[in-house]
């Protein structure tokens, strides 16, 4: 199994580290925050300065995972390319265009293949993190033509490896979804955190559990938030503006006719979508990794809500949910 | 301790009829649900019809508990006109203005005092409710001018006695709090429901806690959520209007500056005030019941986030959180 080098010890970084260790991968970690690797330190792992943990990284030929702030990826991709210009690269940053823009410019001979793991609390740093933090989630790997297959490989099978199902998307699809069930969500909480506290002490004294779950996000650091939203910025925009426009046709109608079904109903069926998708049972299609079109069709099983649960031998095993969802647009008139 | 006459058998009609029995009330109930009566029946607790159970509250001068949905309301406070006129009435319906003038118009006769506890899941029916639904609850209970005191510290006692402390409000208060922090998160809920879904498979596929927590209450059945909501209107389209134009700014913002500062760092405080409301140190305050403006006093202390958490000798016991909250407008100022 691959080496691992984690630049970036907060609540990913730090689980990435652990969860690496505990899968029997050696792995070593670096953080630009003192409190952070003092704690990963003191908890038995193994943390160095950003130029020697590159340097190790470049003898030993490790994968790198990069798991900072988006804000941060450029100056930390232009201190790889000084000291391990052609290192395996991965990264677990929630938007993927963006880094890969990065990527070309900054380290245009690395061996990337960008991800990003579905998992996270409110928390942040090295103490909120843990080993199992990834059990069960998603986690996304950019699957598309031209990438380096052994470096996929070797970033699907850490996700496996530490409990995850990786889906396999573009970085296209994968920012215009995630703007739609992870960016949306942290601002349509802080909106109705301030709309709710507008209302008073009494407002907030009867807050109960429906106002708090929907609005704990809002209780992360705006800092990452800020990074993770702003970082996004064109598919957030389109999200917004389908909330906007949710939300004014439900204002119109209440106004007028007194009637919130269509809004409320449409909402109902979606959730049931959601809970269905959980529930549903899976058909499995293994994928031959050696065949021309394989990441293509890997890609398109991705469109279709599949996850890869295990990758033996050169071939994919996918489990494919056998719901019946909303109709994806056809792969040709996607980005 | 007063009988009690539970009209409604489902989730919070059904889970009051337990509490109200575990406290050592006598209490029966009635419901127009074959499916809530034989469970409640088969878990022992006594069931009659409408006309059977109201003519056994008259006779033993109970306090009659309304618990149905709001579009529910006007029949059977008919039903009571005829057979329990001068009922003590109370209910814990979600809207509270909407119902005193429904009370008013059918039941002029009425001893009535509102009452609304914030319990809830996102399932419905006597199944889903339970003896310990109230236990830290928060339940308010009218406390305006021109109610019967007697009957108001009944309603009290009983909410207290099953394990939730009463907030003090006036109905226009209430509407337009729950609108904040009830009712439209519901609206919202739906609406990011629907984005999500919009997302496609992939999109739901990726969705993990956060989007789980925001959508959970579009689960609801959303006949029962329309009840609500469209009964609470006015309060509702103002909850709207603040919700859409900080969403709005939001939208401008991103586009023009690129930065969300503004909106996550308001979210985030708002979120960290609800936060350190829950977890404040309190003031105790001891409120006379036979003073003049006894109500008047509670509900201002309402306003200010306080809860009764006590009732002996005429004396309410009041719990007032000592933190630095945004300040509510004084009361001259308010519905």
């Amino acid at each position: 199994m691959r080496d691992v080098c984690v630049v970036g010890l907060g609540l990913i970084g730090g689980s990435v580290l652990r969860a690496a260790v505990a899968s029997g991968r050696t792995a070593w970690g670096t953080t630009a925050s003192p409190a952070d690797a003092a704690s990963a330190v003191a908890d038995g792992y193994q943390v160095d300065g950003l130029a020697e943990a590159l340097r190790h990284a470049a003898e030993r030929d490790a994968l790198v995972v990069l798991a900072v702030p988006l804000p941060a990826v450029d100056d930390v991709l232009r201190e790889i390319a000084d000291i391990a210009p052609r290192c395996r690269l991965t990264d677990v940053v929630s938007v993927k265009a963006p880094v890969a823009e990065s990527v070309r410019r900054w380290l245009p001979e690395a061996r990337y293949v960008g991800g990003h793991p579905m998992a996270g609390t409110a928390e942040s740093g090295w103490r909120a993190g843990s080993a199992t933090l990834f059990r069960a989630a998603a986690w996304v790997v950019i699957t598309e033509n031209g990438l380096d297959q052994e470096v996929w490989r070797e970033v699907v099978s850490l996700a496996v490896d530490v409990g995850a199902q990786v889906v396999p998307a573009c970085a296209t699809d994968h920012d215009a979804a995630v703007a739609r069930i992870s960016h949306l969500p942290h601002v349509l909480a802080a909106v109705l955190a301030s709309v709710g506290a507008d209302g008073g002490p009494l407002a907030l004294a009867l807050a109960a559990g429906s106002f708090r779950d929907a609005t704990r996000v809002a209780g992360t650091d705006p800092v990452l938030v800020r990074g993770m939203c702003e970082g996004n910025r064109a598919e957030l925009l389109g999200a917004v503006d389908d909330a906007l426009g949710r939300l004014g046709a439900a204002r119109g109608a209440l106004a007028s006719t007194g009637s919130l079904r269509a809004t409320l109903d449409a909402g109902h069926d979606a959730r049931l979508a959601l809970d269905t998708t959980r529930g549903a049972s899976h058909r499995r299609i293994d994928v031959d990794l050696t065949a021309e079109r394989a990441l293509r069709q890997l890609c398109d099983l991705g469109r279709q809500g599949a996850r890869i649960v295990a990758l033996h031998d050169g071939t994919a095993h996918v489990a494919l949910p056998e719901t019946v969802l909303p109709e994806a647009a056809p792969p040709e008139t996607r980005g």
